[in-house]
């Protein structure tokens, strides 16, 4: 709860946007896998800011120390800390926006829950703090290539324009995680006109698990569909979530159903879930982010004190969040695949006996 | 986890659908309040079976009968458990799904995940089983009404007809929980045209909360949004859900952005939410249901000895879930809300100190 | 939390002593094992009151209906819940404890904590609720028979007479689960002379644990002792627990020490635990039962008004609550053991893949 | 769980003995709590080990650094995170216990559960992370002081000898957190002979908590000495705990129970909690502690490959856990009352009204 996610394979974060650092603890990782710290560093590079014009040019350095749990390149059994401190944490003025509440941030939300806010860059609610996620997700997926499971996600929608096919070979490589080049042109081109008018995008972002064992997801409140739910709209910005087909509710029983064949599904609308458990089949889901909120526009809002003010924000802000949601969509994925197949585990009395006979 | 919902405000259920009973247990509930029994047995009625021909015609008693928790018409702050037993449990004849997996529904998963199944009507994995959500939720809103806090759901949209205005008083009244009279008609006919064709459709629900206060919502990984989205998504048949405008991936900054003022918010695209906690607008959201799954058409599918077969299933069900469903999104909600409310009271020092001193 | 206990074989108790019924759901309980209803009845009846002058002689039925989660005879992994309803419900007079606070119970705490409070036999703080976490003990215990697992309790001491040997063969049949046949002589002629006093006596039970496995025990806040010890003090009456040699604080590192052979330990100071993990030697603790509140002596309290007033309490109760009490210590440590098996399955990565490959 | 405490104030740790760092979040704190840096630094030094030569003579800094969660002096509500960098984490020789399993110590366990171990110095098992305990408990103490409740805990008994009074005031200077100036003369002897000896000793840690509100503890699995019973025995070395008067299970009904009056209870044998719930009187339970396992005498043991050795420890060790232990169970006294007084405060509808209207 709280700051923590997950059952079995719990993380925690902590850290704010211009504090000293911000970090997570992996709970319950099992012992004795390989830990590829090299490909945690990878992980947190694909997220990080500043790379191209489509991110913000903040230079974070994100840098990951792994201060537990691993022990002579192997997981333990401990909890595995990872922190990055937070380099460009110098004492900028914050004097604009630190007594009013910028559109579409939590800046008075969380003045109004908390009665205090750390106004430097969001503070806690700050993107930032996806970083922290991006790291638990590396070490989730550590577990899952075991089991040869494979997660991956792209951007398949910006500005109302649809990608018309999803090569996810493609989104590897591609500055804005896309999934189809053509559709990537196009979008280049929507996004350097909106950032010339300082204004911002939206954009959809595609996830797809392969190879995932039949019977992960733990019904009725912790079903792989809704906690993959809960896992997708806990990220800054996303908004809404489609599992499978997203014309589900348009269509008729006949036309939605999968019908099974030995060789498995003849078709996949249900997004590899069925019941709240995986079938066997691609799990596949759409996740909505919003626009990216810090636009350089002027905008009407209130102060602390309750003034009517305009706010005319500064600084380097990504025109739209969704490509590097993308990677943070991977990361809580692969979180939420690895407590499942841990949860799945212990649900039958044969699996049971497999270990302790 | 498993089968049991929320933190504070915690429920557990249990029970299949031709089993002896299926019930919950509401625990956390606070002590003093008023438990209001005829409540309770409305709110199950609204959403039993068998009301009209836009529900499935099996005849469910759905008499809930209360067993503990409360005393002299009060809460005393110990579990409420409340049961409500199968009367229509009579032996019927399964030998026709008994061996094999209907399409659209859990039989297939249930069966690879746990080796065994109840194949009585869906057992666990049956709608039923939201009886018993109905009874929790029914629980939280006798607590919310003390608060003044107003749940209220309806249909907005069926086989991708959408309503042109949300009605909820007139969805009260409304058979099919309708937010739109006009809209109504049209989705009588469509369904009247389903049902003689064997078919099913499917249909959005929108969830509407008022009156909440300002600061519900737990940062990062419990936030009202999402955890929302987790309750909704539970839900059978429910594939997705969008919190605010639904076209917000759609928009840009400029358009998305609520302005603020003193008099509140000047648009709602948030729906209520900003960094996941409730902002003191609207909390709105769509929630999107799959068509029915049994549809009574032929059908290919294997059997649990891998053999290939027909299914032809007879029986009686709902033309659309998403109609009864409407009042499974308003019970879940209600309890998310519960839990909120009790959880960010003890989040300030000073509300702390309001208690003890 | 509250009325949950467990993280994976998770149970969740309701129920007040003269309400309408008592119950538990035990929701985690793998899939496929054999269900035995006429074991879960046997266990209930050796917890039960009225059978002997040493017990309470109120009539409990104490006749447990399962009402679901098990199909054909075995488990199918959903919720089982189990409920006993309370047959002598009758409206009896409680007019002279309604108002005041008997001492040594919970109704004094219980009122100040939610102002109100049913009066009618202790209410939700009744001994009688442990029926129910002897009834997730059955469940518990047929999941452990499949490993080999023994767990059993007895009687070691009472009103400060010690037994001189612990034989849990005579235990099983002894009318107070003593563990030495000849200190349960004079046990008995102690019990006797207390109760004709209307006085009560206290008393210890020993459990122990046979044939565990290594490796059971989650550090640092799940470890195998701590969670016995979070449930042995859960237990009403119960004040205390201590693990292995209860001299131990008392004795120097070389005395206490046990040291290490091929063929196992040399000595059980330990009780089977090191570092909350078993070393595969029997678990073995002390459990302290204070006496039965409930004495036929007249005695100062308070009612709820304030007022100094006598009290003097009528009825049947246990002259020892410790007897009766070694049942609900065996369910108990039943359950941990159970959650820590399933736990423990999923803590390293070569288990993992002995089940997905 | 696993390296988790508590529901609404809920600590995190992570670390090994000898590895980089080890350190705590501590999640659920309220905001807008004073944020005491120095009171911290002043428990960990508590704590220390080093001091003098009643501790081992190891050297940590255990100098904290909070890396998030406050802002300007105050708490935001979010997680706070410390961390304890291991400055003294040389590359030492381990190669005498590398490979071999030390009596009494978790190497055993640890090697078996996971099939990996941290052999430096304990790793995770290490008495170490009780300084990650400590730092948590210092930020529960800061909000227990707003409310003016007191928690302090002394030495009561060392190697068998028993204090004759309870000075918690002299405990505080004490160099052994002794509660009796007279016993802690006959302790220093028992000390200092069984240190020569190569020999250590156990004891017994009181702990008293006063001016508790009345109502703190969740029934029936999350009391307050069940909760407080499970913190206590997950501290390395605690085999046991009591609460209240340790005879109650020798004394009879009339000699224990406590009777009441306008001023309150006429004794405390129940040590303040009665149902599992503070009944206002103090808090008081005893806490035992085994001797040291580390001592200096050649002792038998095996190897990781199954070879009976003998072991010779080497190194710096506290003679006696239990002294530094006492400020480990001040701590996790501190987390348990704090956790309850915000679970309490969600109890009551009237309450619930008092933050929201």
């Amino acid at each position: 709860m709280f700051n923590s996610f997950g059952e079995l394979f719990r993380f925690t974060t902590f850290g704010e946007s211009h504090g000293k650092a911000i970090g997570v603890i992996v709970d319950g990782v099992p012992a004795g896998l390989d830990f590829d710290e090299e490909f945690l560093q990878n992980e947190l590079d694909r997220r990080k800011p500043g790379k191209n014009r489509f991110a913000t040019q903040r230079k974070e350095s994100d840098r990951a120390e792994v201060l537990s749990g691993v022990f002579e390149g192997k997981t333990t059994g401990t909890p595995i800390a990872i922190v990055i401190f937070n380099k460009d944490q110098k004492s900028k003025d914050y004097s604009n926006i630190k007594d009013l509440f910028r559109p579409g941030h939590a800046d008075f939300t969380y003045w109004n829950k908390y009665g205090i806010r750390d106004y430097r860059g969001g503070g806690r609610s700050s993107a930032r703090e996806t970083a922290a996620r991006v790291a638990a997700g590396a070490v989730a997926k550590m577990l899952l290539k075991e089991l040869n499971i494979d997660i991956k996600a792209g951007v398949i929608e910006i500005g109302g324009v649809r990608a018309k096919k999803e090569d996810y070979e493609y989104a590897k490589t591609s500055p804005l995680f896309a999934l189809d080049e053509k559709a990537e042109e196009k979008w280049i081109e929507l996004i350097d006109e909106k950032r010339n008018e300082h204004n911002s995008l939206g954009g959809v972002v595609k996830l797809k698990i392969d190879n995932l064992p039949v019977g992960l997801g733990e019904p009725i409140y912790y079903k792989l569909d809704n906690v993959l739910a809960s896992a997708m709209v806990s990220i800054n910005a996303v908004k809404g979530i489609y599992i499978g087909n997203s014309e589900a509710h348009k269509l008729t029983g006949l036309e939605n159903n999968d019908e099974i064949t030995k060789e498995g599904f003849l078709s996949n609308n249900a997004g590899g879930v069925l019941g709240g458990i995986s079938n066997g089949e691609s799990v596949e889901a759409e996740i909505y982010f919003k626009p990216t909120p810090s636009i350089f526009k002027t905008q009407k809002t209130v102060d602390i004190y309750g003034n009517e003010v305009e706010v005319d924000l500064k600084g380097r802000h990504d025109p739209i969040v969704a490509i590097r949601g993308s990677v943070v969509v991977e990361a809580m994925a692969a979180c939420v695949i690895a407590d499942m197949l841990m949860l799945n585990m212990t649900r039958r009395i044969d699996y049971i006996k497999k270990i302790y006979q």
